[in-house]
C-alpha cells in the first residue's frame, strides 16, 4: 500500500520542522513541491529550503509541480472549491502513480499545521475515494500562524479559562464575532476589523511570521489600525503578497 | 538582564520538539524542571527525557523543583488563581536569582503550546513586575493537544471556510456551545460532553495524545459516548491520571 505523508512544516521559520517533521521527510521516497498557484515563489523557496536543510536520504526524489489556481469563472463558492479540490486530487495521483511503487512513501508539505485552515487533508479523502489502488496516509502536525503570533508577541492565546473563536475575515465581516472573549482571524485579505465597533477590542497583529520579514503590532484596535493598514499596505507593495493573521481580546468591561 | 526562555515542547512525544525549542533549550544555563503538583510524574518523566535527548550543552544545570498546588480552601476561583500564580512567580523569581547570574538565561519547558491553556505566560508578567531585576522573555512555539489529536485522526480542525470554538468542559456543561460548527473542549475532566442532546454533534476524542498510552476514538457522539466513558475509566484506574481532549462537529442538517 502507498502512503502519503501530510506534514506541517510551520509558518516560515524552517525551524518550526518539528523532529517528527524531519523524520517523517526522510521516510520518503518522493517530495511533491507546489510551485504556483496557492504558493507564491517565497512560499516554494521555503519548501525547497527546508528539504536542503533537513532532507539526508539520498534516494528521495523532488518533483515540483504546477498547483492549479481556482476557477474564479465557477459562481457557486462551494462547486469552486470542490472543482479545485477535484483537480488537485487527480494530479496527485497521476504524480504519485508515475513517480512512486506500489509501496512506495509520499511527502506533501504543508504549510503552518495541517489541521488549520488548508485542504490537503479533503483532498486526500478524495484521492483515496478515486484512486485505483489503496493508500493510508499519516498526518505529523505542525506551528500553526496563531502560535507563531502569539510566541512573537509573548502573550496567552486564551484569558484564564476563557474561551477562544477561531474564525475567517469573511465571516468577521459578516458580523460573526462569537461568543468568547478572544476572536482568532486568518484568511483576512480584506481588513475585516475595520468592521468592528471602537472601544472594545484590543488587538495583536503579525504579518510574515516566522520570517525574517515578520512585523508585529499591538494595541487599542482602533489606535492601532492605521499603523496596521500603513504597514499592510508597504509590505505588500515591497514584496507583492502578504499573509498576516490577529487576536482581538475584548477588553474588560 | 536576564532571559526567560519558554518553550513548548509538545504533547506527549518527544519528537514534537521543534528545531527552535532544542537551539533554545541548549541556549539556557538553567532550566527549570516541575516535579510535582500540575505535573504527574511521567509529564516530569517527558521533561527529563527530552533534556536528555535533545540537551548538548554540558554547563547546563537541570534543578527539579516541587511547584505548589492550589490552595482549594480558597473559595473565590479568581483570587485561588491568582494567589497561585503570585506563589509560583516567588519560586521562580528565588530558583532564577539562585542559580543564574545577571546575564543568565533560564528555560521553562511547557506542555503542548505555550498559548493555549497554560499560565507560564500570566506567572511570568507578575515575576517581571515583581522582581527586583531586569527580565525578557522569548517564547518558542509548541505542538498543542489539538494539533496532535486532529494529527492522530487525520482530520482537518475546521470545515471548509468555517469558525472553530475552543472551550473548557466547564464552559461546555454552562451550556455555551458557541456559535461555530465545530467545538474544541481541553480541561475536561468531567466528560461535559455528556451534556449535550444526542443527534447533533460527532465527535473525535483522544487521550494521552502523543504517547505509547494514546487512545483514539471518533463517531456520533450518542454512539460514541458509552465507549469514550468506559476507555476513560479503565485507563484512569490503569494510570492513575488521564488528560483528554477532544472535538465536536455538528452534523450536516
Ligand atoms: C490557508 S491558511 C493556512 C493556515 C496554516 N495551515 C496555519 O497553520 O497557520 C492561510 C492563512 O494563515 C495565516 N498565516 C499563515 N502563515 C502566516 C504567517 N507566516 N504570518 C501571518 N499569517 C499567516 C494567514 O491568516 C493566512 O491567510
Ligand atoms: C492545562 S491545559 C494545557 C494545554 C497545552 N498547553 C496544549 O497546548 O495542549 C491541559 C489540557 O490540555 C489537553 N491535553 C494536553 N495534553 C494532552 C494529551 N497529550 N492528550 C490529550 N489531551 C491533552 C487536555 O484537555 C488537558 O486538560
Amino acid at each position: 500500500m502507498r502512503t502519503v505523508l501530510v506534514i506541517g512544516i510551520g509558518t516560515g521559520n524552517p525551524e518550526h520542522m518539528t523532529v517528527q517533521a524531519i523524520n517523517a521527510l526522510n521516510r520518503a521516497d518522493l517530495v511533491l513541491l507546489p510551485k504556483k498557484g496557492e504558493a507564491k515563489e517565497d512560499l516554494a523557496q521555503l519548501r525547497r529550503e527546508i528539504c536542503r536543510l533537513y532532507l539526508r536520504r539520498e534516494a528521495t526524489r523532488i518533483v515540483e509541480f504546477d498547483l492549479p489556481s481556482r476557477d474564479e469563472a465557477e459562481p457557486a463558492y462551494g462547486k469552486r472549491v470542490a472543482d479545485w479540490h477535484g483537480e488537485i486530487a487527480r494530479l496527485y495521483e497521476g504524480l504519485i502513480a508515475a513517480y512512486t511503487g506500489e509501496e512506495g512513501t509520499v511527502a506533501l508539505l504543508v504549510w503552518g499545521d495541517p489541521s488549520l485552515y488548508d485542504s490537503t487533508l479533503r483532498i486526500l479523502d478524495r484521492l483515496e475515494a478515486a484512486a485505483g489502488w489503496p493508500l493510508r496516509r499519516e498526518v505529523v502536525p505542525g506551528i500553526a500562524s496563531i502560535q507563531a503570533l502569539c510566541a512573537s508577541h509573548g502573550v496567552a492565546l486564551n484569558t484564564v479559562g476563557g474561551a477562544v473563536h477561531v474564525t475567517t475575515g469573511r465571516r468577521l465581516r459578516a458580523g460573526e464575532t462569537g461568543q468568547a472573549d478572544t476572536i482568532v482571524v486568518l484568511l483576512d485579505g480584506e481588513t475585516s476589523f475595520l468592521s468592528l465597533p471602537p472601544g472594545v477590542f484590543d488587538i495583536h497583529w503579525g504579518a510574515y511570521l516566522g520570517t525574517p520579514d515578520e512585523i508585529l503590532l499591538a494595541g487599542p484596535l482602533e489606535e492601532v489600525a492605521p499603523a496596521i493598514l500603513a504597514a499592510r499596505r508597504e509590505a505588500q507593495v515591497r514584496k507583492g503578497w502578504i499573509m498576516d493573521t490577529y487576536i482581538l481580546r475584548r477588553r474588560a468591561a
